[in-house]
């Protein structure tokens, strides 16, 4: 067999569990949306299912005969040929995959999806005891996952290489710990500036048709095509691929704060033209799926914040969102709007936190995970250790579990370790942006007008239609010449709050 | 191995079958209600990779060498027991399935998925020359297919058996033409009657959203647990399980017709009783499975048109859907109501029919899918054919394709074969309904009281309970102690017109 004929049965083969596995994205999808409560175990055993099946496949022996016949001949002998990035990262996929037993996998997977339906009750009881048993559970399954892996140093390590590949907790720890001094130190001169926003115009009546409306119309300037999208209402919102052709966002409606379905709708369609940017030909293979969760994050938060949270996007968007809401927003100026949808100030929950105070949330998440891994955290704790962290970097008391450790489905979907990602996503989304900037001076003015397509083929050239080609660090180097900083994002904040708070 | 054994494991290969099964249940219902329009070709791919999979290892020698292991023992000796019926049933589904080849299964399942959108988007252009491609295609797959079962007679007694197994062209054409002989007498008196009733009436303003709520708690009323369904908008109603626990329906709201979403909603909510029914004990197994299209059809029917087309349901109803409607109702008696509901005319869509002329609909459907299975009858033919023998049964020309032979998904969606199924639902309806009425006197002036928990129970105890433990015409003999017959039918619309239309 030569190493063509290996790569196609492997390619061929990828491509159907790709498709196994996409069918697992709409029942993922479903449950989250539409699925009554009562089909939640079998919904449960579904997943497992294939999970068990999908790595089953791509476990089997038959893949490392094919990566072997493979490896080290003239098809993959150029470091960033499509063939050598595939294998690359095949290779790397079936090492770590082939350390996992399959029950595990299937363990992890029914359990995980019956511990998110215990997670939602227990967010809308706000019981964090009701849940703790079952993320009990997830960290015990997930230690043994990392056991599986091995790593070196603390278990965590273990586990980011799902997320973020070739990144350690050394690294993170170290870009970490470089922007927490200077969030410390801009939040607290935000605190002391001489002005504040008018906060209150975003809380007036905003009915929910007319915020889908708007939301809707504003992905749609982004470049979402709505013959291969959808918008569905869900509790805690995710964009989710269910192969070519077909990828779903999902937000939720309040009718007196306009943020959140807004800014949520625009970050989860930059996740989506992400993956509807990866280029098709590969689908089912590395150079056609994402580099990282954390360049995936760096696309949804430039959409949700250097771009939705510009002056230049509501000196466009602004007329338009008073005409749909009328007196709600009656004699609001582009500035005071700018001003209020960026109000920066301590709040209970990530996902509508403001930019600033952003990443002292993840900060919080990625040590208690660590120290769940450790072992220095047991389950039945987290709660309290959680409120007195908080009070600690937000300096302000934690109500109820809802708002604090109860706020993410992350834990109880089996994803830790995903929290780093999301800073890093807002670093690289700073990085990425600054580039695009200087490569497109007239880049912010285009927004005036409305327009964004500049700025997405920018980043599908430069970032999408590489899928994985590219390690995350390779791919940040490549795109902006130089490896992951925090300055870029603090520059940019600075910038802003400078203006809005006049310190 | 023992044949208790082998026949645990037998099920326990089942039941996984079954979950991996269900998976294609929430795609068929996604690609009916929410997909957008560009997951077409990969939903195509998941549908025929699934089918393709569950052929595999369903028709896999070693479920042949557990049959074998079983068959002849102790522990199916007893005709009617769990065992036996499980084992006789699967030994009918596997002969059947191990005479297709698997590549023939997945063509068939995709070309049929890219088929169904295919015609969706001719009935809304009522375009059937875009359309007529398409059946050729599913015409001939269908037509290999019934080479592959082998046959007696013609090729179309291959396919029954997947719709009513043990049936037979024959039969159906013997029972079928007695039907066809009282139908055309049935409607010439009601052509002819001394009264009309005041058809305007379900025909005014009712608004879909009030439409929605009355429909659902009529769904409710009937018994569905809506913690275990959900009703949703679709083209083409159907009902769709995605395994226990998990039934949902669909439906269609037209706001000047109040009949299409009632009584499709009634109709969808009989055929969701019956799955959630079943023993789930056995699921995926023939005891937990349904007997077969005709006696899933006849729960839909008996709900739609014995219950939902009484008058002393209406007694119990009409007050309440008068306080939904408000002005659109003022003034209208039971009697009129429930004439209106009733109105009997030549009309041309199928699931909007009255009970009077709809088996004239399916008997149309019947002669036109012998006559393409025998080769007698081309594809691009099918719209005159259609639009010719319609004129002669119902006296009307059909004015478009989206009104004519576009109507029904079954043959886009590969099911030819299907339609038998309708009437002979329609008969087992009346047939089962006239034995409920006898064991308990007192139904009729339960349903004035709003009380359907009576009629419930029967169905379950006589019916739903045994899943497909005896074929259709054993359970028909064994609930009524009578074979099939066209009489209850003829016998219960003739009282109910013979009130209405006064001859």
């Amino acid at each position: 067999m030569s190493a063509q004929q290996a790569y196609s049965e492997l390619t061929q083969t990828l491509k159907e569990l790709a498709i196994l596995n996409s069918c697992s994205g709409l029942l993922g999808w479903d449950q989250r949306t539409y699925m009554p409560r009562g089909g939640s175990k079998n919904r449960a055993d579904q997943l497992g299912l294939i999970a068990g099946m999908v790595h089953e496949k791509f476990t089997s022996p038959r893949i490392g005969e094919l990566l072997k016949q493979i490896e080290g001949t003239d098809l993959v002998k150029t470091y960033d040929s499509v063939e050598a990035a595939n294998i690359r990262e095949i290779r790397r996929r079936y090492d770590r995959q082939t350390k996992l037993p399959k029950a595990l996998v299937e363990e992890f997977v029914k359990t995980t999806s019956m511990s998110e339906v215990a997670w939602e009750t227990a967010r809308a009881k706000s019981d964090f005891k009701s849940f703790a048993p079952w993320l009990e559970k997830v960290v015990a399954l997930t230690k043994q996952i990392a056991d599986c892996y091995g790593y070196k140093g603390e278990p965590y390590n273990a586990l980011i290489d799902d997320y973020e590949p070739g990144m350690t907790v050394e690294e993170i720890s170290t870009v970490f710990e470089k922007l927490r001094i200077d969030l410390v130190e801009l939040n607290g001169k935000i605190r002391n500036g001489k002005k504040r926003p008018k906060v209150e115009i975003i809380t007036r009546s905003y009915p929910v048709d007319l915020q889908r409306v708007f939301g809707e119309s504003v992905a749609a300037a982004q470049g979402l095509d709505f013959n291969e999208s959808r918008c569905d209402v869900t509790v805690h919102p995710f964009c989710s691929g269910m192969g070519p052709g077909d990828v779903r966002i999902t937000t939720r409606y309040n009718p007196s704060r306009l943020n959140d379905a807004l800014f949520g709708i625009m970050h989860e369609t930059g996740h989506a033209l992400y993956d509807s940017g990866l280029e098709r030909e590969y689908y089912g293979l590395p150079c056609g799926d994402a580099a990282s969760y954390g360049i995936h994050e760096s696309q949804s938060r430039l959409w949700e914040n250097q771009v939705g949270r510009s002056k230049e996007f509501w000196v466009y968007f602004l007329p338009q969102l008073k005409r749909i809401f009328r007196s709600s927003l009656d004699g609001v100026t582009v500035d005071e709007f700018y001003g209020a949808v960026n109000d920066s100030q301590p709040s209970y929950i990530r996902v509508e936190a403001d930019e600033a105070t952003y990443n002292l949330h993840i900060l919080l998440r990625y040590e208690l995970e660590r120290a769940m891994m450790k072992g220095d955290l047991k389950a039945v704790d987290v709660a309290g250790e959680w409120n007195s962290r908080f009070k600690n970097y937000f300096g302000i008391e934690v109500d109820n579990d809802a708002h604090g450790c109860l706020q993410d489905v992350h834990w109880s979907a089996g994803l830790i370790a995903y929290f780093p990602s999301y800073s890093l996503g807002n670093l690289y989304s700073a990085q990425f942006f600054a580039k695009a900037k200087a490569d497109m001076p007239g880049l912010m003015s285009q927004f005036e007008r409305g327009e964004f397509s500049g700025l997405l083929q920018w980043l599908r050239t430069n970032i999408h239609k590489h899928g994985a080609r590219y390690r995350p660090a390779e791919l940040c180097k490549k795109v902006t010449g130089q490896p992951l900083s925090h300055k870029p994002l603090i520059d940019y904040m600075t910038a802003k709050y400078k203006e809005i708070y006049g310190f």
